[in-house]
Formats: C-alpha cells, sequence, structure tokens
C-alpha cells in the first residue's frame, strides 16, 4: 500500500446549499481538481498534447458516498490513491476528512482519450511515461 | 416493474468543458432537479417544513457511469426510476440518452432528514404520505 | 421600443447557497441561457459554424443588479431585450421577476468571434442574416 | 491609494467551457472567494454570527469586464482593493491578471445583512471593528 498522494480545499460559499453545507456535486469537482493537481506532480497536464494531437482523461465512472457535512470555510484533507492502473484508464480512490473527521469517499475511473473536438473522444492507451509514474503510486 | 418518471434537459454551454462536451459533474446537478421534478409531480418540495420542522433529502451516496458524450443544446430524455424506499431512504435510478443513444446511467440514495441551519442533519423517517407515493412508482 | 423575448427558469437546489437563496453567480449563467435561448429563436445555434470555421459570443462585459432575492422553486420570469446591435457586437438587457416582484436586472456584451481551439478568439462581423434578426428586436 | 490585497487562483478543468477558455460565470465565483479571503484576512468569516445572529455580505450589484481568456491551469494574480466603504455596504474592485497580462476586472457591492432562514435579509450598519478594517485598506 503506498503513501496517498495528499492535498487539501478550503470549502467556498459558492459551493455550499441552502441547507448548509457543501452541495455534494461540489465533490466531483473537487475530485478532478485533486486528479489533476496529482497528475500534475507527475509533470503531466490534464490536457495535454501528445504528438500533436489533444488527449485527456475523460470519465467513465464516477461515485461518491458521503459521511458527514462539509461547511463554509472548511479546510477539508483530500487524500488520492490510484487503485488500478490499465493499459488505456486510471482508477483513482479518494478520501475526504476534516480534522480527522470522515467527511467523504470517492472513485473516479477515467480514461486516456484523443479529444478532437467535435469528434467523439477515441481511447488510446495511456503513454508509457505517464502509466508508469502512475503505476509507481498504486 | 413500473413506469419511470421521464423528463427533458438542454445541455448548456456554461456545463461544457474545454474537451467540448458536457463536463461530468453536471450529471449530478440533472439528476437531483430531475429527483426534485418527481418529487413535485407527487406534491413535495425538496425543501419542505413538516411540522414546523425544515425537512430534506442530503444524499449518502450518488455514482454515474458515462457511455457517450453530451453537447451543447442536445435535448437529453432523463428516465427516473424509483429502486427502494426505505423506512429513512430513497434510491433513484436515471438514464440520460440523447434520440436513443445511451448517454450516461446513474445512482443517487437520499435520507430524509431534519436539516437545522448550522447542525447536524438528523436522519427521520420519510413522512408516510411521501412514502407510499414513492413505493407507489417502484 | 420592442417587445422583450420573455422565457422562464425554475431556481434549481444547486443554485442556492447556505444563506437560503440563489447564489449571485447562477444569475450570469441564467442570463446566457436566455440569451443562447434568444439565439435559438432566431435559428441561430451560439456555437455554430460559417463557411467552415467555429463561431461563438464571448462576453466583453456582463453585469447585475441584485433587487430582491431568488429562491429554490420559484419560477422567474426572465425578460431579455436587444439594446444594441454594433457590427461585431450585441448588447442585451436582463430583468428577472418572480409574480411581478423585481429581482435583478443585468446585460451582457457579447462579441461574435472566431474561435479556433487553444487561440485566442478573433472578433468579426456579425453575419448579416443573424446582424438584421437582431436589430429587428432592437 | 492603498496597496491591494493581492492572491491566486488556479484555473480548473471544470471552469473551462467548450470555446476552450475560462467561463465568464467563474470569474464572480473567483471574485467572492477572493472577497472572502480578503475578510479573513481581517479575521472575519463571509458567514458569522454577531450578537448570537447570522450576518452575511449579499451583493447588491456585480459587474465583470473580460479582455483577455484565461485558461485551464494558468494561475491568475487577483488584485482586490477596497474602494468605497460606507455604512452599510462595501465596493470591492478586482483586476485578474496572468504573466502581466490583463485578463479581466470587476466590482462588487456587497451588503452587510442580517440573513434569518427563510426571510428577507435585513441591512444593518456593518460592524464598526470589521468597518475600520476595510476603510483602513481603502
Amino acid at each position: 500500500m503506498s503513501t496517498p498522494f495528499r492535498t487539501k480545499r478550503l470549502v467556498e460559499f459558492s459551493d455550499t446549499d441552502m441547507a448548509g453545507i457543501m452541495h455534494f456535486s461540489a465533490f466531483f469537482r473537487y475530485m478532478e481538481a485533486a486528479e489533476h493537481e496529482l497528475l500534475r506532480s507527475l509533470g503531466f497536464s490534464v490536457y495535454s498534447e501528445l504528438d500533436g494531437q489533444p488527449v485527456s482523461f475523460p470519465r467513465v465512472a464516477a461515485s461518491c458516498q458521503f459521511q458527514s457535512p462539509a461547511r463554509c470555510e472548511e479546510l477539508l484533507d483530500i487524500d488520492v490513491t490510484v487503485r488500478r492502473v490499465g493499459a488505456k484508464s486510471v482508477t483513482y480512490g479518494f478520501a475526504f476528512s476534516h480534522r480527522g473527521r470522515d467527511v467523504a469517499t470517492g472513485e473516479m475511473t477515467s480514461v486516456c482519450c484523443r479529444v478532437d473536438h467535435g469528434k467523439p473522444p477515441v481511447s488510446i492507451a495511456i503513454p508509457e511515461e505517464v502509466a508508469a509514474k502512475l503505476r509507481a503510486l498504486a
């Protein structure tokens, strides 16, 4: 079991709802931002060009379980783990907490795709350099 | 197997991302809006007062699988099914499609809660009148 | 003074914030959606191709004044007026109300641009067919 | 002329749109987050209790002019200035730039309000302690 990639994020007012807590959909944006931060830490941008072609990582699956509310201006701890690196896809796990209190856990599977604007994304093998770094975290 | 609740939603420009498709997090907002529309069709608002107490349905789980991209100005068909009605929670299934093409499927479990501002939500039994109507759809 | 283009929009739970009202930033998304609906009513999509080139209308200015709160599940009336049609830009006015109560007024100026992905947008003359229809509304 | 309050923000993928640039409505969320960060730097939370009553700063006006696009993963510089401190309201100015390139300028006027859930916000005098600190920045 490897050390998770850790990041933090402050819950913003605009991410709360009238129930007084962070809206559940915001967790998915926070997960994506954490995934991208992990990729940047490996020297890889979420929207790169490889051999002159735009490459991105659209999701095929995303899920989240909510244990306790996150509130405005709480600084959340987010742990990201690389759960599985396939030929074309990566599965990440996410754990949100606040000062040791469990807030939410999530999972996302992203597929490496060539993304030509206006055409359907075409899945491709994760570039070996990126895949190797992701596997090292798994 | 009951008839699903059907609604439609136009993909808006502000819900797209730089990959040229609807951002995956928007599907969760669309699911919630469809759930609320179903509740309204039963005569129930998502944020009601019951016996003078604010009641809402925060989520404990949400997931989505993405089959094909949704694009700006596509009018999505959304089918909502009531999968399970427990004492305190409801699980909904969602199927997004565009002109017969599968776009995404999702699931959400919402828990009936008394929501006092600034306090943790407290789960309570779904009011029998609402539960009966939801069970009739299951 | 011409008749404004009228549309309606239900305030969604995910657009509210912990103050219990619709978040101010959501008014800008609602304005854009109303603008796009007006353009569609003229037979024009917000993201079209003209002579094989992608054309869009990025904003150069947007403003909003807020008179009274909008709340979850209120069905807002939105009146859109075309205030000015220039060679390359259009200025729209927006008035939000709920059952006759003034909620907000806004203004947006959009510039017709050729939008090649990854390059700066280049302003171009509004296609005459679109400009003529917009001027007829002004 | 005082020194502006400076902060930074990374443009996230979920804030981009299909034109490949940051969506204009995201600038308003970024402005609000910067305003709140400024308030925190003064020891004041955006959603406080004063004498046991919830106090917040809803906006009465917000505007933004867009000079050049912001793109995914650009780290924007945001300068916040306090333009005017009235008895009940504050007006902030915002300047977004990226490596010296002007991106956008904005303005927001927030009114100090007692915010009882479900009732209209009632404007009140800015607490003198907060007003004094804001005036010192103006």
